[in-house]
């Protein structure tokens, strides 16, 4: 069977490294695109040429520079987690491969209205998304799907309902769930089911390679800054479970629902509002026609929602991709 | 023991019904006092007194009547469950007690003021309790704690976030929370796993009493009505659960955490934002100091959060109440 | 002519002080209801039996004392306009008369329902009033008109769009200005027209009587505090027009219009938002049932916003009064 | 003293009309840039073209077409100002001439970064603009300045807060405003100062050229369509003022102030609110510090708004303007 054709839309980030390790591997990687969010624009494009350098695929996968910002917020970074360079904690050398001169967005949209079957796979704020959206609205009948991490079904991370990636770019993500395009949702609930362990760091090192080393490197840095927040035993390498998602959709237990984003709210800013009241026993879906002001009560699924992560498969896939670089 | 002195104030409403069965067996009701919600306020006294008289205890428990619509919205009521009576399927006559002349507000603030250790336990929206406490700030340092069925730590049922109590009256239920009072909430998320079903009617009915056959027709009411509108094959008594916790806090196990009520956006009105982020796994406690727009992240806990009923042994609590009451 | 029978609730500072003088000679005062704002209540309560006792009617006009805070904000005092005590710059003694027993909320509740055609004047936040009417709905039938000092049809003073009155507690403004009782709104485009200045403190001391200092003491510290913040040349007693539209309607050329009151908006919560565009040359009125989300396009007026202030006879209203008190 | 170059970004739309018969002739228009608003873009293209044609300038303008649709909203369109064609009541052909094949928002970006001293005039809806920006954010830099037909000071007309081109798309409008570029407004509290009369019709058709019919039948409609709404006896060609501000900044009398844009608020999404507090005399600048999460209490300007309208010599030109097509 041919892999997949996608796009690989990501703000590395320790977690975005992981989700380009899995897709080079074994997705047909058309372009990666790269957005301000985890870290600054410069850092994430030049990360992403690194973690390429990495895994020795710079030359077959071009990267692409995009929105620096997101669409009318100001951006919010986290160094916290990523450190300054926003891939703290490797040991590889400056890029000497640089990116493509062409905007991220263009080649979104070029690539989507050129390319059938496009998959796109967004690990970061979805403002490129959104934009190429907006440059080339006749995306929508042309993509596959969109798979994001970003969101979640049920709390958040950033503030008490917000995840990260949905709250540095709201509005670019109420762009893409009211697309029309079917939003895949690898969600915050979801991620939360994968992390690595110091054992997984072991058994990193153990490969005895470049690409092993590598990995292990970014995972004890990526624990170590969590541990400094809320002292956890795993690290959620959550963009990966994303791009494990689009790879071998068995991995994952998913239902449809509808979705949207709260744009305004005190403490609401960022959700995914799902409503998977249906999924549940005793659920009384209100009438939508008495409530007006309400915006989707009872509204048709726009999209699917990871629920459960099949760990062993997952960390199969994780393993043996990386050793398959060598 | 002696029992706990409550205040009971709720909107009768077939849970509710139950909610009264079991205080009033198992808890020092000092009063039930109404508010507007499952069904207009007059609604909602008559049928407070019909509970009453069908446990006979109408004499003791006196009844007050309160606020009729919602601090600052417009009322809304839920027929579809609850029937045009609200509290349709009983085949009791009217009540011949009435209601005291003094207003549930009033009730709720001097009953506080005047007597030590008083717990209010409210399942119905919370305009009474808030206008109580804008009525007499002073409570706040008087009662022992306030213990509502409402809101949800996962999902809604009148909107995808939202739980009706909470929804029908969102700024009474933010005062609540804010007020600093320990609030301990029995949401959606705990009261879905209290379902009562087909064999819970036939056990009612076996008791072989009046209160039997009173509970068997409100629960069969009940659980058609939620039929129509979902094909559940179980019927949630949710305030049930609130009053089980205040009567045997060992039946649900349950957790601190902040909880705020959204009270603007598009999708999230009347949602209570729950911060859990604490209890789970990896968690990044986000740096309250860095983005002062987002109300409470990491805030102090302000409220318990009720999270798993042991079923078995509220259902006994149920069924040992109904059978005391010959 | 018989006076207007009137309730005055206010929040005494400065410019109260001024609406209850005016109020007192020229209105059949009923009492006189405080409600925490410029200064918190026990502040108010004090101050309006200083006012009273100022102008020798304290054992005439009874003084309750009502909500300490908004329904559901926190509490915001101005004492940058009111200095320490809410009333700084006089004189006079601490007051020793005594507020009623009564609460505030009652008073206006029970009032309403026992006499005709009473007329409610409020110069603070609109707390006490809607906590009456959530207390009584019925009053709605009963008053004859809420006349208050509040909001603005342009622009306001506490943030851009806001106005300290309706700033402090908004929902209960929400409340007013949605109850079906006609609103006569007095706002900051008014009250800004009715500045006094040196020559009014001149003319003031030259009463030579001891309200004229009282009253001169109080421009006085009030122009000075103002002063410090924008340089004013004059100060605007904003709660006496409300009381001047009362006693001689004559005074204020109003229009009728739509106003709700912004609860959410980043940047407008507390806007009185007036749907004034009936009034203006080339004004389309958007078709109502295109938009539904939209609250209130061309809906029918609720209220009458004052447009226009005739100041000399204003003046002469303010001068006449003081003298009056000899 | 050679014209000001500037890139006309608009929605013709009848006012619109006006706006590229102003600015063609008083302007160096590197550019005329489409963008849904007022009509769906292919009309607005199309009438961007017509009116180019009848001026017999579209040989000598490119025109490019932008985004159909705002950031993130969904489009609104205001048929019953500008007819089915968005520019009903002319008698033009089709035109014969073509937009570019460049997209508008790139022609924006790229224009500014290779030209110095480019002016943006904007009279439709600012997604092209903020789009622009999106892509090019060193745009900012470059920009002369930023002179949009949007907003008000005062009131609004699609909503009693909101003026039509803000509220079809408030986020890119809040993009631009707080784009660190300096806006000038010229909104509606400016427009409707410039009406279009009988009189004026009858000028145009005095005339006595093809410029001059098109001008009477476009005013004619728009007046006529004004009528059916609100029956005014003016036609503001809104979009008009905003080119002659740029044109011959004499003829508007402005001040600087904060602007931004409320994207949240029940009644007020899409209002500008603008922060003219310092204009007025008794003006309390409220305490930045005291209030954090008010946005701009006594912010910085950010823009200058348009306030008075030199009627007389504004219509002179457009008089003379219009006379100079021959």
């Amino acid at each position: 069977m041919s892999k997949k054709k996608v796009i690989l839309d990501c703000d590395p980030g320790h977690d975005d490294a992981f989700a380009i390790m899995l897709s080079v591997q074994n997705l047909d990687v058309l372009g990666i695109t790269c957005v301000g969010g985890n870290t600054p624009l410069p850092n994430v494009t030049r990360n992403a040429l690194t973690v390429l350098e990495a895994i020795r695929h710079a030359d077959e996968v071009p990267v692409f520079s995009g929105c620096s910002h997101p669409m009318v917020a100001d951006l919010v970074t986290a160094p916290m987690f990523h450190g300054k360079s926003g891939l703290d904690g490797h040991h590889r050398p400056e890029p000497v491969h640089q990116a493509q001169k062409k905007h991220a967005v263009d080649f979104i949209a070029e690539t989507v209205m050129t390319t059938d079957d496009v998959t796109i796979l967004a690990t970061g704020p979805l403002t490129n998304v959104a934009e190429a959206l907006n440059r080339e609205p006749r995306m929508v009948e042309r993509v596959r799907e969109i798979c994001i991490m970003g969101g979640s079904v049920t709390f958040g991370n950033w503030t008490p309902a917000a995840e990260f990636n949905i709250f540095v770019d709201p509005e670019a993500a109420a762009r893409v769930f009211n697309s029309g395009i079917h939003v895949k949702m690898c969600g915050l609930n979801l991620t939360r089911q994968s992390g690595f362990t110091d054992e997984t760091v072991r058994r990193f090192r153990g490969m005895g390679t470049e690409v092993g080393e590598f990995a292990a490197d970014l995972t004890e840095f990526f624990m170590q800054a969590g541990r400094k927040i809320d002292d956890p035993t795993v690290a959620c390498m959550h963009d990966a479970c994303a791009a494990a998602w689009v790879i071998d959709p068995s991995l994952i237990t998913s239902a449809p629902m509808h979705i949207d984003v709260e744009l305004s709210g005190r403490f609401t800013r960022g959700m995914t509002v799902c409503d998977y009241r249906h999924l549940c026993g005793p659920n009384p879906i209100y009438d939508v026609a008495r409530e007006p002001q309400i915006g989707f009560k009872g509204a048709e699924p726009n999209a699917e929602a990871a629920l459960e992560l099949d760990y062993d498969r997952y960390m199969q896939l994780i393993y043996s991709t990386l050793r398959s670089y060598g």
